[in-house]
């Protein structure tokens, strides 16, 4: 399902990150970091929602902001829950995995272009730590993976989404369908969700009659070296279409080759880190006017890995335009 | 912040339920239920995946469906996104632990108020089996627990929201803000819940500037026995509002004298059991007209307990009119 927008705008953003992230080839636009991965908290899941509350009150004191929608990789989405306590805003707890950023923007874009609100916060964590050790082993352990395997991002990402006029445009959404091609393996993320990811870029494009050329960039969320290639080579098999002026936000917020971090990034946060950063600014440049973020989560939990069930997997995308 | 629709109406209802809740005052209500907890399959979170899956797939078959928004207890939401993979439909996962069902229609109302989508299918899940074992203990250890504890219900419950007129009138939403009061132990969610439902009815009456007569009932999701004398209370002496004409649905869906469910029942479909059948039945029957749900839920997760977090919680109105 596409929906196209007329009055939904970028506002504002606001990030932070950890030590790997500032130290990887975006530095310069993460100002705010923190060195130590606790944040100076006692729990990785604390340094978690410290963060969604540091972002997420770092907009509520330069914006208005009427209703809040947050999601995080943490069980039951405690970083967000117990970041939005902390605040005296209407909540919206959201979950799509990898994709809970563009279901976000989507949600909210509805909701201000037909005025049922005026500004709307989206915020979206993740931390390294905290989902090593919920989702696989403690990051002490030390135990190898595959080249395959993708490195959840640590940091925060919020977005005020306004109906008044700014230079970015939300100019449409496609929501995307629930995909499982029947991968069991959660090391093979690129894998399980570039399915997801293909069909909602070709359903996109179809629902607005679009060529790809329309873009000046297509990025995935968080496919990884691995998932770019399997996208690429599934968008010319199954639909067609050559995918180019493509990237993935996954491999450009590390530098694969010489940070230890796999495939490459993964996370609810790394989307919306590198497109409310890096994209945002060269939008606002006029270096690239018109822009498919497509965020990509792997709908899985440790319950149904270890049961040996599939991972299903979906995609959200949000076609921005610098005005 | 409370929203006023103009086209919002309840479309049609699916439920399914377990033994227990058979077994209860409302089994006149639930046609289709389980003998079995595992639902004749090899797990319990499989057997709460094929009940959503049941009432979504139920809905789907009688109702043309734009759109779903899911969610469920399991971690990860898995129950849901594991039944919308099995349908071709754009799906949307949420989280406000029991209040999911009012956050998913007041999201509904207001994209099918507004025309952005004509028909938006909202379905939760819970099974007990699967939640105490995620939650607390495997039910086979037979752990004792306070009086003060609910019990979640199994089952699933569907709902398709749309904008063309029916009988039953989506009137308004409060949307809740989280409300922390420090408590930490899980077995009170009555206590941890009853600040944010008395929160949320108090905003509510305000923004619309009405008084609790307005309402022929006022239900709250699953505060139990317990939580429902201490709304009374906190209604009282906080707000100045003597809550009558009020009841709470996790002490109407089990018999809770002859059924061991100490203070009542609790989960996702807890309030929507209770909403679909029973009320929806008295309100086409003009027996009531004019019903405020006010869905809770407890932001908790086991790690946010073993850490001896406070638990925040949250609560969604919705009212209901019978036209």
């Amino acid at each position: 399902m596409t929906l196209k927008f007329e009055n939904a705008y970028v506002k504002d953003t606001d990030v932070i990150v950890g030590k790997l992230e500032k130290e990887g080839p975006l530095k310069h636009y993460f100002d705010k970091y923190y060195e130590d991965g606790y944040c100076g908290s006692k729990t990785w899941e604390q340094a978690e929602s410290k963060m969604a509350f540091e972002t997420i009150n770092n907009l509520v004191e330069r914006n208005k902001v009427d209703l809040l929608f947050g999601g995080d990789l943490l069980n039951q989405i405690t970083a967000s829950s117990f970041a939005a306590s902390k605040v005296n805003i209407p909540f919206l707890g959201i979950y799509n995995a990898c994709a809970t950023s563009t279901e976000g923007i989507l949600l909210a874009s509805s909701l201000v272009d037909k005025k049922i609100v005026n500004n709307v916060l989206v915020n979206v964590t993740s931390h390294n730590n905290a989902a090593e050790k919920q989702f696989r082993y403690p990051v002490e352990y030390g135990g190898p993976k595959p080249n395959s395997a993708t490195f959840t991002v640590t940091g925060s990402a919020g977005i005020v989404i306004t109906n008044k006029k700014t230079d970015i445009k939300i100019d449409a959404a496609t929501i995307g369908e629930v995909v499982d091609y029947g991968i069991k393996d959660a090391y093979q993320m690129g894998a399980v969700m570039a399915p997801a990811c293909a069909k909602t870029i070709y359903n996109h494009l179809k629902a607005l009659n679009r060529d790809l050329s329309y873009y000046d960039l297509v990025l995935s969320g968080d496919l990884g070296e691995c998932g770019k290639r399997i996208l690429k080579e599934l968008m010319k098999k199954e639909y067609k279409i050559n995918l180019k002026n493509y990237n993935d936000c996954g491999t450009m917020i590390y530098n694969i080759k010489t940070q230890s971090v796999y495939s490459g990034g993964s996370g609810p946060a790394c989307a919306p880190l590198v497109t409310y950063t890096y994209i945002l600014e060269e939008m606002k440049k006029k270096n690239l006017k018109k822009v498919l973020i497509v965020a990509t989560g792997a709908l899985l939990s440790t319950t149904t890995v270890n049961q040996h069930e599939t991972i299903p997997a979906i995609a959200h995308a949000i076609s921005l335009e610098a005005i």
